[in-house]
């Protein structure tokens, strides 16, 4: 079995574009943002293992994983800038964390400050996950700073961990309630060395689905389908269960199977990514179809209303789909990355750097959000407004550190060849060369790349599915969606592909998508908005073929479009019902970016719009 | 004020035609289909009063209501026909009754085998609605027998009420919980002229809304709007809570308003209709928008799949508008009469007259029904097939009193002129003249009318809104949808309405069919079902303008209809997203009477669809 490396966001350079200027209001606004929260609500002090009941702000169970991230994403911001402030805080954290390390190495201010009794007693309890997210932190900041306390107390942790499960089964359940460890034990074994993260890793893949403590302890089939538990990881096929922890698991599984060379595992990650890519997966790559679980639900069921699509589910993909890449250099993959990382993931952030989604809804009408008047309250609904914290906070720090290492999605590589899946404004280092990479991309499709010191290799450039055409001005082979271009000393090309306006149509068993059409160009999926329409959008349609055009200038750091549509004639009268005797009249429908929708106030908005074909 | 007399059904003869069929199938099927349920699950050996913990079928507060409903359908079918079995059932259940009866007049069969230190302790206990079918039944007994035994027992408990609530206020609520009591006391007041019914009836309208133990029971102001105890009832404006109880209180409202020639509750009711039918009203002539409370909602707020309108709550809009057509007769009450009854009434109930739809929706997308494979089940969805007895059985019983007594529709009149408002064939006795009616309406809209001995009247003949002409070979005078006929001795007319035809769109406020349009003929809602098309009705768009043929024998009552369409165009490939290329395919449409939708196994279901406008 063949595996690819990856090239590590610190060794890429994103110095110019669409990444540059979100990495840098991530780290002047969204970073701090998510501190300040983060203080306010205690989950710093959490930290400290010394709340007592009837203080404010109780710690809760997935405290720590919180906290961890928001150090992640400083390690990672650290490794481009300095940043005072964040990495004194950041410091201050990493002290009380290892000042409350137990003797046996364990750490957990929930379970450390609050209700010590009850460690490793519930398998929901997020203890494993909450060691995962801190152990990936640890290896970060170790890279960022140099500095080893935080690993080393993070190694201890694992290696009690290890005794814990693996060898001595003293636990009340045998493996994660809430995967993330698999794939952090392995970022830990990559920068330690030691072998036996990496077998503990596995050891929880493995174990997963045949435990027999994890099946008591659930207790029903569909409590094992809510974390993946029902069967042994090489025997599943149907992604299933709450969306985040499928897909942290399934990039855990991808993880072993490029370790291990384990082909039975790297063929369960293809059936699994199939399943979720051309069965459960929202048009803008958004995941898990209902709130019940935040979960997939069954094939073609994508509700574009009440989407559940949190934030960290697209995370948990792109995650998932990179992994992928390094056992099998598919498009495929890096077109999902594409496709979650543009649209499903960075809607969940605004624009100001300073609010977040949790969920991202394909569909708003502002007017099913009432209080139901009798009785009880309505069917659940997404929120319409981005807002600053969650009491389940997963997703702000979630998007703090994908965005500080969105360069770890540029490239895959083996010893030969070279391949550049995305395509951002940056500078990489490798093998004592460099690639730099100019470009406007995703706002327009021209990329300019020089490539230094790479003689003899062979840079692979992705030409993504949506791209019809494509032009490259050098000799290249293309090949399974890549065009391979042999590397001399210096390589200038010049990469132009094609970025029309297009729509998409779903297959005709998304009962929810049918019949209707979205407008992408790139790989941008566009909305409407309420806001900029002077016609409800529930009486729109969308001409087809499509007649439009792009306007205006790049507000929401992509051009906005007008398309030719239809409004509903709605007579002078206000009947309720009426004989439908006049025809839709014209109107101009203006699109935005997906990523950008509410960013104006609440609205109603729309991804799919139905069709009125004209000849 | 002007006020109108009904014109009972015991003196219409439904003796051809489409309501002749649906009475024959009524009398020999329906009503002993819920004689049989009815006696399996206990509610008949509920009236004994015996049952002990541990025994099966333990009674439930409102058990008394369903059989009080049931015998009120053997009633009035007895009118027409004799029908010894049902007519014995009823007469042991209505002797249980009556033996059950306490000292001071209390008769309920829960509250006096069950739980007998529990009367008139809870506002949602139902005594009061659960006396009111009762009182109902036994005026209809007393019509159709001549019997007064049940009748007696009744006023005896009326009076006890009486005592109770308007005199004593001992009961630790003052009004009805679920109204009904209100409209059954005038019945009672007319069957026995006893003036003291009236006025508890009219006690109960103005008191509620202001009595401090109703407001204490309920404890919440959304309570209150459940049952529309918020407001006093003529300061209300807006139709709130519980559709059924709603309707059975205005339908009160009304009666009172008539007898005592109330101007102000008068001037309440008609805001309420409007409220309903304006605003709050699915074109199957359907309300209740949520299952939450089985209420009203918001303005335009109708969402197809999730539609509740219950089977009970179209019946009470009927008795509401019937109403109003006797202190009003204003065109707009009969057609909604006609709307309701034709569509989401008549969709309550199978075509082999033996099952029963509780709700009954305007879409059905089956893909949605499945239970959520992870942790908690979906969304609230309506049941996709009608069954024989539901746990909480309302709809039936009334189903069956409606349908026997669905004569009482057709007019109301006052000295000089009779109003038909709905076209039945049937032979009518009033003044000691007749009037027949010979015609296959709702199929053809061809009407033979002879009136005979009434001369010197003028009969108003109903042309329904949504007729665009119609022609009559008599002279007349058209006012206010009416045509105006003087009668000889003996007048034939034929009057022939215009049955194209035609799609309806409703205003685009109301998001969930805005952009859609529905297909009717005459008063009929059409639907499609994916059982006779070809493709998925999710891909599928109505041709417009309309292009439509009537098709088929009247397999439901009701000739079928071809329409053209179209259909999404589906390439070969799998694939769940791919731009679109392809025009949508020509695919002809059947579709079928909404009221006979669900007939033929599971299937999806549209009433409202997309257009897509040719030239």
């Amino acid at each position: 079995m063949k595996t690819y490396e990856s090239v590590p966001f610190f060794n890429v350079d994103i110095d110019m574009g669409f990444w540059q200027k979100r990495q840098e209001l991530n780290r002047s606004m969204t970073i701090p943002a998510v501190l300040r929260q983060f203080t306010d609500t205690g989950r710093f002090a959490a930290l400290r293992c010394d709340w007592r009941e009837g203080q404010p702000n109780k710690p809760h169970i997935f405290y720590d994983s919180d906290v961890a991230k928001w150090i992640e994403s400083v390690a990672y911001a650290l490794e481009k800038q300095s940043l005072p402030d964040m990495q004194a805080a950041a410091q201050a954290a990493i002290d009380d964390i290892i000042a409350h390390q137990c003797s046996d190495g364990y750490i957990n201010s929930y379970f450390t400050g609050v209700e010590p009794s009850m460690r490793w007693r519930h398998r929901w309890a997020h203890e494993l996950y909450c060691a995962g997210h801190y152990m990936e932190a640890s290896v970060a900041w170790h890279h960022a700073t140099g500095q080893d306390d935080f690993l080393q107390a993070m190694c201890r942790y694992a290696d009690y961990i290890d005794r814990v499960f693996r060898v001595e089964h003293s636990a009340a359940f045998g493996t994660p309630g809430h995967e993330e460890i698999e794939l952090a034990l392995v970022r830990l074994y990559h920068e330690t060395g030691e072998e036996r993260y990496l077998n503990l890793s596995r050891y929880f893949i493995e174990q997963r689905g045949r435990d027999p403590l994890d099946a008591s302890a659930e207790g029903s089939e569909r409590n094992l389908m809510y974390n993946q538990s029902h069967l042994p990881a090489r025997e599943q096929s149907e992604a299933v269960g709450h969306s985040v922890r499928a897909c942290y698991f399934y990039s855990g599984m991808a993880d072993i199977a490029r370790e291990c060379r384990d082909e039975g595992l790297k063929a369960a990650c293809e059936r699994l990514f199939d399943s979720i890519t051309q069965k459960r997966m929202y048009v803008t790559g958004g995941i898990g179809s209902t709130s019940y679980g935040e979960a997939f639900t069954v094939d073609y069921d994508l509700p574009n209303e009440i989407a559940y699509t949190e934030t960290c589910a697209a995370i948990a993909l792109c995650c998932f789909a990179q992994r992928m890449l390094l056992i099998s250099p598919q498009r495929k993959y890096a077109d999902v990355v594409e496709r979650a990382l543009y649209n499903g993931f960075l809607s969940g952030v605004s624009l100001d750097g300073r609010k977040f989604f949790y969920t991202n809804p394909l569909e708003i009408t502002l007017a099913h959000h009432f209080p139901n008047p009798t009785y009880k309250d309505r069917e659940w609904l997404p929120q319409t407004q981005r807002v600053e914290v969650f009491s389940c906070s997963c997703c702000p720090p979630n998007v703090t550190r994908m965005i500080a290492s969105v360069g770890n999605y540029i490239y895959t590589r083996d010893a030969d060849t070279v391949y550049m899946h995305q395509y951002m404004g940056h500078t990489a280092h490798l093998d004592g060369g460099e690639i730099c990479v100019r470009t406007a991309y995703p706002a327009d499709g021209n990329v300019r790349i020089v490539a230094r010191g790479l003689e003899g290799r062979t840079l692979a450039l992705r030409i993504p599915a949506w791209c019809g055409s494509f032009s490259l001005d050098r000799p290249y082979v293309l090949r399974d969606g890549y065009a391979y271009v042999r590397l001399e000393a210096e390589t200038r090309l010049r990469l132009t592909l094609d970025m029309p306006l297009y729509l998409v149509q779903a297959n005709v068993r998304a009962s929810d998508a049918a019949g209707k059409a979205a407008l992408m160009r790139g790989p941008i999926v566009y909305c409407v908005e309420g806001v900029d329409q002077d016609a409800p959008l529930c009486g729109v349609s969308l001409r087809a073929p499509l007649k439009a055009e792009v306007t205006g200038a790049a507000e929401f750091g992509m051009p906005a479009i007008t398309a030719d549509g239809y409004r509903q004639a709605e007579p002078a009268d206000d009947a309720l019902y009426r004989p439908l005797l006049e025809r839709p009249h014209a109107q101009s429908l203006r699109f935005i970016p997906y990523y950008a929708f509410a960013n104006r106030g609440e609205s109603d908005m729309r991804v799919w719009l139905p069709l009125q074909w004209d000849e």
